[in-house]
């Protein structure tokens, strides 16, 4: 069974500003499900790497993908100890002074061992996934995913479990001596936002369905 | 001198889509300008870690900061190898079939070795460097930054050196056999979007300084 508290450990329990950490489960994966590019961190040959990758959740897994001709997806598929990290940006804290200033975020950090989805049902039904996190309803727009195609995608699974979620929300916390400074202090709200769809040139003219008018990501602001 | 260039090197050469690539140092400096936050990856005991991280462009280094009491500060003042990548989110792409669905994006790796700036005038010029990369010319508002405030940030400046960009624009690129399909293809754009700033109360009523009105991030998708 699931817990619905995360599992942290030494490795995630945050360290500083502690207040801004929480391990509950639901708030992670409103995170998780609101994002869109994940920043993936694996060690080579004595170099951290970080890479931006699409990614999406699958229930209490992760779900990664890339070519089986990836470096990188080839590592993690070995089985190289991975984090994934997720931030989502809220707003700019203006303080009266620099050291005050700060960013509005939520954060969730996941480590673990990654693991490669053999089954090829399995990884049809995470590559779904994956488009579905994008766009929701998009899959049953499509096409199936042919065996060729499932043949040259490398999809991991990553479990949820050992992981931190890290937010900061509301206005600046000036030092008292600041707070009489002729200076405008306050946040400036930051959001993800669409403009009109661009269709590919055979489709100028279609409707645009509206899984694509209609998309927006969900948002709970703690 | 700095070369226009970036430094490619076996660490930094992109091995898939390498057409996506590039090393032009301008175009790099166009990203981290529009970004706001790094995802900063190390290694501690063997697990890698990518933490979130406010960042700022000071010509040819990139400045990064936090607390003199925290554990990742401390690792990348003590010269463990870093990875700092940027990521900007420009459009879904929508293809006809799962496995051409795709991200537009920007984004810029850098690797190196981090270097903690002593010089306490230049921690308080890499200080400016970072709020007035969040909110260009919000420094000149400012009172300085206090002795006390410099002896309590941990300032490291990261050379833009070895580095890579990497980006994807324009539309799906579908299989020719699923073009006649009847499912609608193109790209959503993405971009990141303010609403009205909400003032602390003690900023209620008081002109918002235009710094913070006018507050845009200079776009330059390609």
């Amino acid at each position: 069974m699931i817990s619905p508290q995360l599992t942290t450990t030494d490795r995630t329990t945050v360290k500083r500003a502690a207040e801004r950490a929480s391990d509950d489960r639901a708030a992670a994966y409103a995170v998780l499900d609101e994002g869109l590019v994940a920043h993936v961190g694996i060690q080579v040959d004595g170099q951290p790497f970080v890479i931006p990758m699409v990614y999406g959740r699958d229930g209490d897994r992760l779900i990664l993908h890339g070519s089986v001709a990836s470096r990188l997806m080839r590592g993690l598929a070995g089985g190289l100890p991975v984090c994934v990290t997720v931030t989502l940006v809220d707003g700019l804290v203006l303080a009266r002074s620099a050291f005050h200033h700060s960013m509005n975020y939520r954060s969730v950090v996941i480590i673990g061992d990654a693991r490669r989805i053999d089954d090829p049902d399995d990884v049809s039904a995470a590559l779904d996934a994956l488009v579905d996190h994008l766009v929701p309803g998009r899959v049953a727009e499509l096409r199936e995913s042919t065996p060729a195609e499932i043949r040259q995608t490398l999809v991991l699974e990553l479990p949820i479990d050992e992981a931190s979620l890290k937010a900061r929300t509301g206005g600046p916390r000036d030092d008292e001596a600041d707070l009489d400074l002729p200076v405008w202090a306050g946040v400036v709200p930051l959001h993800l936002a669409t403009t009109e769809p661009v269709p590919d040139p055979g489709s100028v003219g279609h409707p645009v369905p509206s899984t694509v008018a209609g998309w927006s990501r969900p948002t709970q602001i703690p």
